[in-house]
């Protein structure tokens, strides 16, 4: 920033539970910043409903979610002016998303780390509840762990979203890398290859990308996929 | 009934996204006797609403729920007065039941049958969601696949369920054929063995009953558990 060099640093801990927002999750970020705590807090709000709050690994909850931002100023440098406070709300935003995606990629029994990037919405409101609703169906989330490119599950797990839909504006793409297969066009399937869909559905990571062809919202989740080793480490673990 | 017998039959096609009320479930009654189709209509209402209504299987959902009650008077008989249809309602409410426990021990890896009965309720409808919440916990059910008495997830499924609850004020058990097993006594773990604890839950049936301490008002929710080969069957399985 205009004053110096500032540094933020953060660790987080999962990995299961992590619903509806946080849960059974601990982060703590730091920051050498000299910056008023009302200010911090705003700025992490910000952070965390784009992150924390957007992710999800077996759609059960706790009661223990915290994060806690703290900055003790011993860098000796204040942020001022908008684009000190742009360039660290940058950063933080950065750091948050990066911690909220390991935690998915650390979720309990996860061999997947996928996007479901909702377009077209009336409302970033409707754009999360459809994203959430996939993100946390079990039938969607054993495909994953299938590889299984099922978009009949994908399509029937945000039909029951609580959000008004028509099935015949729906259209979906899986999207891996620089690959973008459309699956769904305006409610029916296209001339897809099975191959290339199955291939993109094995990838570790790649994108669900369903387009609601209702307006310009949009919302993003990130989830994994329901495993084998979810099961073994759930059904043996005990507190 | 009092001008002769009467019979009914049925038949329930099952066995996954059952969820919230029916779903993916097909169910054909019928009945040889004379009655009319608004009284039928009334009677199957009731009984679905305790049976059909209260099952999960994974918590997803399905789109195809259909019970029907097809009367067609062969058998010549009417149902006439209040002891008849007594008799009529108690056999098709039996009926119903029946078949919707079939259809949770025929759920998808379904390894155990478990009931959830909360009571001390301050309504139906509270103890409802507390019972449909622990038996659609993915951390539940994975305990109850691995036999593992872990009170601490059923006890946490129960407060995110939306019902204002005292832990104080809770208590469970853990019930198979004639045994009952105290856990958790106003909210406090009891002096329990762990190895009858687990014993208990290590039957293919028992249940849990979960006392609110607020009221009067009961509720029953089946379940069954989320096992491998749940995970084996939706990862693998591809319409």
């Amino acid at each position: 920033v205009a004053g110096g060099t500032i540094t933020i640093g953060g660790m987080a801990k999962g990995a299961g539970m992590i619903h509806p927002d946080m849960a059974t999750m601990l982060a703590v970020l730091t920051t050498d910043a000299a910056i008023e705590a009302a200010l911090l807090q705003a700025l992490l709000t910000t952070a965390v409903n784009q992150s924390f709050n957007r992710i999800s690994v077996d759609g059960d909850t706790s009661t223990n979610d915290t994060v806690l931002l703290l900055a003790n100023g011993a860098s000796g440098v204040s942020l001022t002016g908008a684009n000190d406070l742009a360039a660290f709300a940058d950063a933080l935003n950065y750091l948050c998303l990066w911690l909220a995606h390991q935690i998915v990629r650390d979720g309990e029994g996860a061999t997947k780390f996928v996007e479901i990037l909702v377009t077209g919405a009336a409302s970033e409101a409707e754009a999360t509840a459809v994203g959430r609703t996939i993100a946390t169906s079990p039938l969607v989330k054993t495909a994953l762990a299938g590889s299984d490119p099922n978009w009949g599950r994908i399509l029937a797990a945000a039909g029951r979203a609580g959000v008004a839909l028509a099935q015949e504006r729906l259209s979906l793409w899986v999207e891996a890398d620089s690959a973008s297969l459309q699956l769904i066009q305006r409610g029916l399937p296209t001339k897809y290859q099975e191959t290339e869909a199955a291939a993109l559905f094995a990838q570790p990571e790649f994108c669900l990308r369903l387009d609601l062809g209702q307006g310009t919202a949009v919302a993003k989740i990130w989830t994994c996929d329901l495993s084998h080793d979810y099961v073994t480490i759930n059904a043996d673990y005990r507190t």
